[in-house]
């Protein structure tokens, strides 16, 4: 019934996560609600680890910053890629090694310049002129920061043009072509170490061969450097797997990447005569099927077609909205029933884009029912806002056929926090 | 060089609003920064209740939920559209009478009815479903509630489709062809006190056609409801109006509204012998253009465009990524100087579609420079996420020739709000 994913099953009518009702945890911690299944979330991160075993798992923070979470894959021996000062901060106390980190991103303030060279973590530059700051920052600090160098490979790859990032339109990235230009003035710059190049693709890419495409370049590029005397240390592929959202479609897993993308860097790495660390940045494949998003039926409506709406939206599951993406919804209280009608779930919030299923048949849907939408671990909680007043949910984390917190619910004093009203307005 | 905006000029080289430079603001507060003109924002809601004297103007919270401009628009005697509890607990707390607040929504939580009959706020009800929700809770706190109906008057206006809330397909309101019925049911159920329609045809709409068109509807609703024996004590047309957010532009001006609906509301009001309070819901024509938002250059790359990298995207300002619309970018600290190239101003957040500007003739940018986001006030600060590890910035609040704070910025123990990690994950 649920495919691939083993943590999912349905009893008695009821929705189950590694074994747990889920019905019971919406009583237990309301709705709406983020339920993660901690076994799935390792078994993930293994098959990483056993498809490359020489190479560095980076996950990447920003498809999910929950510690629990981070905690668990640190246990794993992942290390991270991140994103911003806020993003190292979280790696930092979930107490993944610094020397496992790459600083990424591509507008930096001084700032997070700063905090990377500070903490001495390997910072992936995205431009000349970021390269330039940044050898201002480590001179001024007396430090040497080990550099990647943001590679836009102009590859092109199946997937939604805002999450495309290795097109040579996108805003990340050092053109190709440029990249043993910049190298070389990275090689007599005070303050910096080059030591490798780093890519990107995209994300949510459901087919290997643009991998492979992207590596083969990086090798060709590898090979310049390594021409003009530069060193390569490590050799970053980014990550971008896709998963198999909706029933019926198929992903490619880890092994699969490897055997694309594997022999191309053994073999070049072996006519080079040079031996670097690959690393990968995998999120959305490593976290987004642990999770489910549990919502509570508040009204159902039957208008131009039967309007399910439920006690979240974009607020909390941004993906739909923004990319028109396809989140499986299944009535976790029902969970055995056959579908008997057609429906749109959608959420609370004041905008029309604001729906979670599109046409889904489902069974009978009633005030109070439960929806969980799957595989929402990757760029849900993590995108979520307060936006028409919605508080931010709790998390849930599955494990021993048991939930436990770990994240509490905000309650409405979050739309208070910070705010300052100056006296003269409290007349 | 602002077009109707007379709150911003250009003096030596600077941008100021209501006559303060904003490079001081920058130094003072930081970037990212809100920066908000009280001035103009209390002429933008006159303007509105001397275009609509016997009206009552209801501010759409979800535009901009600052306390200390809640406050400065309940001196102006506005009242509120809220979207949620959270938004009615902001209301309460700004000062705004509950005899002016409607609670709309297309799907409130029990617990938010109980709020709302609780607070004696009168709720638009937007399903039949939920009416009898509704009644229930009312009975249960032995209450009656008064009601507006949410209309979906299938009424077509020009705007993006993720926020045309009027079209049959949307999930907003009930059918027009079903309300006589919905109301013929709530004249009989305990607890309710039907009092009259509702609608709100969408956001940013720059045309006073489909506002009048949809006034019609209503009043023929009206009509219908008079002729069955139901009183009519509001009429409430919603939202709406847009402002012109690229030069050269036009919008029509809360005047203008009023001279193409006030007619219609006026005559049929007299013909049928009623006297109902009218109802305006401006979000974004009241806060749009009082607001700017003021971001850093951390880095200028020459890719296959000119990128001028900021310190802030989506995560802050999400209506270019997410409805693919015009803010108007202004080199703050350069303002009196001609454009020089085209420039692509993007944020540091780890998706392609993080854009804030494209394609805009500016003077040369360096890294240090200040990028100002015009027409920043509505639906800007109020969708902000913490995505990336992006703490939310600060507002300062223009008034009086300086700023001052109006809600504090965040720093990164923001991330750990709320996180629990189990016991045994910290081994």
């Amino acid at each position: 019934m649920f495919g691939t994913k083993d943590h999912l099953r349905a009893q008695g009518g009821h929705l189950l996560i590694e074994g747990v009702d889920v019905v019971d945890l919406a009583e237990k911690f309301g709705t709406p609600l983020y339920v993660t299944s901690e076994e799935r979330l390792r078994e993930n991160a293994r098959a990483y680890r056993e498809a490359f075993p020489e190479a560095w798992i980076y996950f990447a923070v920003k498809a999910n910053g929950n510690l629990a979470l981070l905690r668990v894959l640190a246990e794993e021996g992942l290390g991270a890629d991140v994103f911003s000062a806020g993003e190292l901060s979280l790696v930092r106390m979930a107490g993944i090694p610094m020397e496992k980190v790459l600083f990424n991103g591509n507008s930096k303030s001084t700032g997070e310049l700063e905090m990377a060279v500070e903490a001495g973590v390997r910072v992936s530059a995205d431009s000349l002129d970021e390269l330039l700051a940044l050898s201002e920052v480590a001179r001024e600090m007396d430090e040497e920061v080990e550099v990647a160098f943001r590679v836009n490979p102009d590859v092109s790859a199946e997937t939604h043009p805002k999450i495309a990032t290795g097109l040579k339109t996108s805003k990340f990235g050092i053109p190709w072509r440029e990249i043993v230009e910049v190298y070389r003035t990275a090689m007599s710059l005070e303050g910096i170490k080059p030591i490798g190049l780093h890519c990107h693709i995209g994300s949510q890419i459901l087919d290997t061969s643009p991998f492979i495409e992207a590596a083969s370049k990086m090798m060709d590029l590898a090979e310049e450097i390594v021409e003009i005397g530069g060193e390569i240390e490590m050799m970053d592929f980014g990550g971008g797997l896709g998963i198999a959202y909706s029933p019926g479609t198929e992903a490619p897993a880890p092994a699969d990447l490897a055997a694309g993308i594997l022999p191309v860097f053994r073999d070049r790495c072996r006519e080079m005569g040079i031996s670097p660390r690959m690393i990968l940045e995998p999120g959305r494949s490593i976290i987004a099927d642990t999770t489910l998003f549990l919502t509570r039926v508040n009204v159902v409506k039957r208008a131009h077609v039967n309007f399910v709406g439920v006690d979240a939206g974009f607020n909390l599951l941004a993906r739909p909205m923004l990319y028109d993406a396809y989140h499986h919804a299944i009535v976790a209280n029902k969970a055995d029933r056959k579908p008997k009608e057609r429906y749109t779930v959608v959420g609370p919030i004041c905008e029309s884009g604001d729906v979670l299923a599109r046409d889904r048949d489902l069974p009978e849907v009633e005030r109070g029912d439960l929806v969980a939408m799957l595989d929402a671990g990757a760029y849900g909680f993590s995108m979520a806002s307060v936006y028409n007043g919605q508080p931010r949910c709790p998390e849930v984390l599955v494990a021993g056929g048991r939930g436990e917190l770990i994240r509490r619910g905000e309650d409405r004093s979050v739309f208070l926090a910070g705010q300052v009203v100056p006296p003269r307005l409290l007349k």
